[in-house]
This record gives structure tokens, sequence and C-alpha cells, in this order.
């Protein structure tokens, strides 16, 4: 398996450049089968999961990662779990949120795809 | 499988408990290829895991859970990832910490142990 740290690297990129520039476009990293817990609320489904990031009641976000750990999550499977910690910046609000978030990556072709995805802000 | 979010209750009950009592009595979570990134230190296999973490420099420590998620990490075997975002006081600190951590648990027999784990602390 390539190594989980740049594909994490590669991935986060990806992600939250997408979610920063249009939420719809990350309709294509999840399945049927994923899941999406988003402060504490579960959806299932690419379609339900979009919906639901798309819903959310901001017009500018910016997702700022702090860190980044990732680790393969099966000794067969090529799989990973991905987990971020970052800072998020909402509209023309001056504070920014403080967020963490994991990802379970499976492999699938010459890709991945997301198939748990579970998201917290975090506050003091 | 029995449902996630009632193993993750059990599981964080059982985990944050032991390590606030006798850390090293956490050992019977992990086997030898389970995964530890502590801070963005890798470790691998349940001896070195606890001996990360029984080297803490701190003589007691509480975790405080604020939130706990679950969610099924594949749909053919038993296996899950729990998400926990929570508050860490240390010694006589005032100040609490605040630390996010997430566990992949594999079952095994009529248990599971730990296969991936990551933490993090969350500085503002």
């Amino acid at each position: 398996m390539a190594d989980p740290q740049v594909i994490a690297k590669q991935f986060t990129d990806f992600y939250y450049q997408t979610f920063d520039t249009n939420r719809a476009d990350l309709n294509s990293l999840y399945r049927d089968n994923s899941m999406l817990t988003f402060e504490g609320q579960p959806l299932v489904g690419g379609g339900a999961i979009v919906e639901k990031l798309k819903s959310l009641p901001f017009q500018r976000v910016q997702h700022k990662v702090t860190t980044f750990d990732a680790q393969p999550s099966s000794s067969t499977a090529s799989s990973m779990i991905i987990f971020v910690t970052g800072h998020l910046v909402v509209d023309d609000n001056e504070n920014a949120l403080q967020f963490s978030q994991v990802f379970h990556l499976i492999a699938e072709a010459s890709s991945y795809y997301v198939f748990n995805d579970i998201f917290r802000l975090n506050y003091t």
C-alpha cells in the first residue's frame, strides 16, 4: 500500500480545498454505504451527506489544517484512517472555530473513497 | 453486530477509567499489531504503546469525555471506529487541556481490541 501519510496529505488537501470552493463536488468521494456523523447527526449515503454539507448555513468557509495523522486500518485490505485537527473560519467571523475530523478511506480501483467520516467542533 | 454507540460508551468508560487509575492495565486492549500515534509519534505493539502511556510525565490525570461518536468500519467484519472529544485535567493544573482521539476496534472472541489509536491535544 502507498504510504498512508502521503495519501493523507493528498486527501486532506483535496478534501478541504473542494469543501471551501464547491462543497457539491465532494459527492465524488462518497458511496451509497458511506457514513457521516456531523456534530452527532448520523447520515448515510453520498447523496444525504452532500445535501447536509451543502445545507450548512455559511456562505464562505476556510479550513486550516493544524495536524493530520494516518494509519493503515487493516493488515490485509488497502484502507486507512486519517485524523485531522484544525481551525475553521466562517464568513466574516474573526474567531476561528476548532474542529477535529476522522476519515476512513477504502481503496477502489486506483483511488480511495470515504467509508467513514466523523466531524466535531471542539468547544473550550 | 452490537450497537456501536453502546459498545462505544462501554469502551470509552472502561478505557479512560483504566487510564486514570492504572495505565499499565491498558495492555489488555492492545495486540502486537496495534498502532498508536500519540501527538504525531508512531508506536506499534501493545508493549511499546503501554510503555509510552506509562512514561507520560504526570502523576494524576482525569479524562472528561465531552462527545463520543461511533460507526461500523466495515460492511462485513465486526469492527468500529470510535471518535472522542474531551478535556484532560493533569496533576494540580487548573486549566483543562482539550483532546480528541480516535479508536478502531476489531472484534476478537466476545470482545474487541484496539487496532488503531490516534491521540491529539487541541490547542487554540
